[in-house]
């Protein structure tokens, strides 16, 4: 099985306790806590599958911390709080010195405290570290995977693919402003991060929206020239993918102030599916997949 | 450095942000949300570190589980949530949904609701599990490390010692029960878990307290006849081990209900530094270090 089909089996064992008010299967939880509403997420990184084992631990310590940032983003969430487990071997005390020092900087530009952790060895040269981020959202504001409506505008901030050449996968900047102005401002209500590929990351959406799209691939932001197959299917975009009903996309343009660009790349359909076009002509030999961080 | 040496290095780099009422270092960070304290700790499970390769995956499950419950109880509180990330290779999809499975049995008997979490593959055979829990205290209930009072009697719950052979490393169950009950009923304001042994742990209270103490080996409650030694520096007891004022140690004895043994084992003097006895006579020839985990 693959992640998706060992989470469609997974999910339904947990039960869903009366104040989770958003449960798994979105880019957060979102917990009922002293009248007020916890966003909580965890993702890993492992060297060699997340970064090369020669990366700079600052950078590897950032990338971890930026990738939960990111899912906070994409619930239009503030972060709070942070705790990391870290399990090495083969690591020296001035790399591990590094890692934490990296992580701190990385917290305190994100106002995100590091409140907790642990240490561990493991048995091989390996670095294998996770972390589990909590933030801030409102249940009025909030963007979930499931709110896609029918003829809504599909977006997507700055470029997509050639994440690994470029370094995006480890100096991406998550989307917290800008998923945080999208809540703030009614301009949408269905959001996720792009983590493994639209081709991958919008079925998600569409499946928990009960929707299809239609997505124009000519319209697709490609990093440096990459080829559309490419920006669908490469990993580790960590840019926003949201849905904005018709009447509000010139509103968002006019609001939307920041330097990241911008792309409307097709809409929510009634027809379950998901349709690529070219010039208005439906495509279908496109070789996409989505990337596969789980491969065991 | 051992993880003691590094977490004194490490901790200092984080900021502590004004709504972490406990930063790291005692069992739970606490943070105040919505008016209310959210207990948040993490910790992680390495296969050939913490448990032999081909344990049975619920096993494994919920022992990562309890390991962090027990870090709930250490604090008088009431677990809420958790989150997992695990990391493997060469699992089977049936392992896994034993696993899964395992580890739902676990929180639906700890009342746990778990919220999310991530799959990774490694490059390795092995298993790198994480989770962080989410409960609820009070801060004039939450038992801390630095509580500990000149006078104060030590305490244990349970017996010390011999948790790999006795599978209690495994089967152990965590003391939710009885650190909810101590701090509730205003009994002790000092407490944490042995997981380390009490060798390493007490260190570690008294340190935070600023106090030292004198342990009275005679009075150690080692499981099945273990040595002293073994009772002290064996890791993975995951009992209990706090302080209670001299005129609240009859209460105390008068309201335990519960079938764990509770045990005296000292004091906490004003002289810093810990002393062993046997019979009134101070020893000074154990050969104790506490339990290590990080061995990088």
């Amino acid at each position: 099985m693959n992640e998706s089909e060992l989470l469609k089996k997974i999910l339904p064992v947990f039960h869903i306790a009366s104040d989770v008010t958003v449960p798994p299967g979105d880019d957060c939880a979102m917990l009922e806590f002293g009248g007020k509403y916890l966003l909580a997420a965890a993702d890993q990184l492992i060297s060699n599958v997340h970064y090369l084992y020669d990366t700079a631990p600052e950078l590897v310590a950032a990338k971890l911390l930026k990738r939960n940032l990111s899912d906070i983003a994409a619930m239009g969430g503030i972060p709070r709080w942070a705790l990391l487990t870290l399990a090495v071997k083969g690591r020296s005390d001035e790399w591990l010195e590094r890692f934490f020092a990296g992580l701190e900087d990385c917290a305190e530009k994100y106002n995100t405290a590091i409140v907790g952790g642990d240490l561990a060895g493991l048995p091989n040269d390996l670095d294998c570290a996770s972390l589990t981020i909590l933030g801030e959202a409102e249940p009025d504001k909030v963007c979930l995977r499931k709110n896609g409506q029918v003829g809504d505008h599909i977006m997507v901030t700055g470029q997509l693919g050639d994440t690994f050449y470029t370094q995006h996968h480890l100096n991406f900047i998550p989307r917290l402003k800008e998923g945080r102005f999208l809540a703030e401002n009614g301009l949408t209500r269905c959001m996720m991060d792009i983590s493994d590929g639209i081709a991958s990351d919008l079925p998600k959406l569409l499946e928990q929206s009960g929707k299809g799209a239609v997505v124009a691939l000519e319209k697709l932001p490609c990093c440096n020239g990459c080829t559309v197959e490419h920006a669908l299917s490469d990993g580790e975009d960590y840019e926003l993918l949201f849905t904005v009903a018709p009447e509000k996309v010139d509103l968002l343009y006019k609001l939307w102030n920041f330097d990241v660009p911008l792309s409307c790349i097709g809409k929510i359909t009634e027809d379950k599916g998901l349709i690529y076009t070219l010039n208005g002509k439906a495509i279908d030999n496109l070789e996409i997949t989505g990337y596969e961080h789980f491969n065991a």
